[in-house]
């Protein structure tokens, strides 16, 4: 489970710093599909990856627009403000932790359940989803996009 | 680890099942970005994972091209052809093979090594990454994306 996690935290660097060399232009161009833009998705995976792991923890949802934070800067900043306590978190999964009941409220106002396991795989799957997104736009803005390899980050 | 394995089997489905409702041509298209095109991505993303599969378990790699695949109906016969060996490795995975050691050669033929957790773990990754690719493409052909939601799925 960490080293995902963790797979995650050093390709979305690789992500900001690929942004250090796009003007605001093309970070925040409107773009098709996903949510819609280069610099919103990854404040988006911020904001998601943030907000499961608070859900989980009993804790409130971060909840701020990207409007608030629309500037690279800004969301890089965001990312490092959550990173200590979402790894913290990450870092001190267990087992046993993996089915227990978390409930919920759904988009209906209906009460659903989930495992615990299943949120942490779900927000892995997301970020990882999110960035084949910025890979297609990269192309777009024509520039090449940051690897997706998992093999040869030194992760193992 | 069979999780998202099973996460990535499903979402291949239902993305199979969305081609059956696009044209040929469509799924032929040549895009912007990773392999440059709909159908394309889905024969990489069975390829690679069988062919990784396959080095884990000493076997010979698949090494056909996508021409010799060029149709819906093909791509997803090899996906069915290569599941039951892929699921029943991924079934049988156990912890002790997370740090196995796997000897390859580079692309410069030089010998590097790899955990085969590590292997596991790039291959699920690789799926998403491709899919979150696939999103982007379905709404420049009009269409909305599977969703990559990992949750609801009656995974856990």
């Amino acid at each position: 489970m960490l080293k995902l996690f963790e797979y995650n935290w050093q390709v979305r660097q690789d992500w900001f710093n690929w942004c250090q060399e796009v003007s605001q232009e093309e970070l925040m161009k409107k773009r098709t599909g996903g949510i819609g833009g280069i610099l919103h998705t990854l404040f988006h995976i911020v904001d998601v990856e943030y907000s499961w792991l608070c859900v989980l923890q009993g804790k409130p949802e971060f909840t701020e627009p990207f409007e608030a934070y629309a500037s690279l800067q800004q969301v890089m900043e965001l990312s490092e403000r959550f990173h200590e306590e979402v790894r913290s978190f990450v870092m001190s999964w267990t087992d046993e932790m993996e089915m227990k009941v978390l409930t919920d409220i759904s988009p209906k106002g209906e009460p659903v359940t989930f495992k615990h396991g299943e949120i942490m795989r779900h927000v892995i799957a997301h970020e990882i989803h999110h960035v084949g997104q910025l890979s297609v736009w990269s192309r777009e803005a024509g520039k090449a996009p940051v690897t997706a390899n998992l093999i040869r980050r030194g992760l193992f």
